[in-house]
């Protein structure tokens, strides 16, 4: 049996439910992969945090450095969140010789060319499953069809807040700010929701999949976005009665040798099946040019899925390295 | 670069495909991968097959031998369908030290176990993308999430014929027989359609994906098993009119820790996704103990995803070698 070290970045509700599911399911996952995950550090403010997770007090640490030097931790998991500090840790991780696992969409989003590149030069892995539609397993579907495939299109709802939100005004005739303070009293939206129902967090995420198919850093600031905030009840009234919805729809199109970036909120029609995507769900649609169309839908978010999507990754670090690495130019 | 000596067993709709997709694209294959994918051999009773495909009169074989004599021969692609010689020549080609890729799912559901641990014993890849779904990457989703959760349910449509037949007797109000004929105009059925309207290959398919699910082999004779034969024009009518639509669907479901396994024609109600599936399309419903409910959804046939499903086997056979194989007890 192999032992493991983990180091947790942040151990928020993400951090947390790593510990946790690790608490719960290590030993049957060393069973099966005959590795042993141990979390040797909990990276926080607060060493409290540390201690509520389930952690020993000395894995509590609220710097970088001895997570760098222990060399006993074999995989970062960065769960912080935000660009920075995230981005600059994670680069180091990856310069101190760690393998780096994110659920960080905006870090990743934003310094994805760099991240890989640094990742490449040190023959580290890089994985990132949880940082777009959390378990649902798209990075590993992604990788797959593009071994072969050329992506034309990808088309999807990538924030399960805002795709909340336009379900209760549809189906419940709630107007926006109604639907929102029932997203904030369930959780699924935060106190301060601009990075959802403006589409950032939707930007982010549809930067990282465009990225991915077209092989090259498409930055989230090169994308056309538009958020929920203005779409009126009127709207959505009418798109049901036309028998379809008004989602916030992801795109990306390839036109030529350029891609067509945009976050919006449209209608969608009856006979498209993202219509049908309900509440906190996400759906994502690939077209490519061998496989034709793919859907992948899912729940989005929450932090079982996304503990889950993270120890998968932590488990292909350890096996397969630099192997899974995308091919990313630098920014065009 | 490296060059990758690949050989087709059957050059029929699905080798041809392999074959001319490597006509296309293999220059940019091998420029993404590093891999120069060569087809040495294709084996066929009728040499004019081989040819047919654009390949060289010396690539052509009426025996494995030469085949599985040839040092240069990396990769050997099954493309036979049926259960014999199928099974035997795999198995033959893995003791011989070839990395194995299928597209059959009959002879793989049949003999899964006993395959899957010649290729552990011999250290070679098996790898079947293809069998189930064809380009869906529902081979790629399963193994990334089967590393963390549990699968507790697995329930689809995985027979593209029958629900091509029960979609246009349910939007045309034609009966089975008339259906059955247009899918057969169409190129979606045989002249024999028994393997699809009984049911059969949505077994063998279910076989394969409960199996994964399970780790252990689970025969096809084992499934519970009802064609749509019998489905009644009334039964659709009836169904459509309560806002859903009967629908062959193929499920596993764990209980303690047997396994229950069917495949049947049912009423789905309309706020189910799967009701939606229209045409010849699969979609598979994944239900996992930590990301919840995961659905692919795709078109599951054809020679150009299956080619395509085939091709990244080959890639990640030369790349992962047994590193993708799955756990596998034998028979319960």
């Amino acid at each position: 049996m192999q032992t493991i070290g983990i180091a947790l970045l942040g151990v928020g509700t993400v951090g947390s439910a790593v510990a946790r599911t690790l608490q719960e399911k290590g030993d049957e996952l060393a069973r099966q992969t005959g590795m042993q995950l141990v979390v040797r550090w909990g990276m926080a403010r607060h060493p409290e945090r540390v201690i509520a997770a389930g952690l020993p007090e000395q894995a509590a640490t609220t710097s970088l450095d001895p997570i760098l030097e222990d060399p006993n931790v074999v995989v970062i998991v960065e769960a912080l969140g935000g660009e920075e500090p995230a981005a600059t840790y994670m680069k180091r991780a990856l310069q101190a010789g760690k393998h780096v696992v994110t659920a960080n969409k905006e870090a990743l989003s934003k310094h994805f060319a760099e991240l890989v590149a640094v990742a490449r030069e040190q023959q580290r892995a890089l994985l990132f499953e949880a940082s777009v539609g959390a378990g649902i397993p798209l990075m590993a579907s992604l990788r797959q069809l593009l071994s072969v495939n050329r992506i034309e299109r990808i088309r999807g709802i990538v924030n399960g807040t805002t795709n909340f939100i336009l379900t209760l005004m549809a189906e419940e005739g709630v107007p926006y700010h109604d639907a929102l303070r029932e997203a904030q009293r369930l959780g699924y939206a935060e106190p301060d929701p601009t990075a959802d129902v403006e589409g950032l967090d939707a930007a982010y995420k549809l930067s990282i999949l465009a990225s991915l198919a077209a092989g090259q850093h498409l930055h989230p600031d090169r994308i056309d976005r538009r958020g929920i905030t203005s779409v009126t009840p009127d709207q959505i009234l009418d798109a049901r009665t036309r028998g379809g919805a008004v989602k916030l729809i992801a795109e990306a199109l390839r036109k030529d040798e350029e891609w067509e970036l945009r976050v919006h909120p449209i209608f969608v029609p009856g006979s498209d099946l993202l219509a049908h995507v309900r509440l906190n769900l996400n759906a994502i649609e690939l077209t490519c040019d061998r496989v034709g169309t793919v859907v992948l839908y899912g729940p989005g978010a929450g932090p079982a899925p996304t503990a889950a999507a993270l120890l998968a990754d932590v488990i292909d670090a350890v096996r397969f390295g630099p192997a899974l690495l995308p091919e990313v130019e630098a920014t065009s």
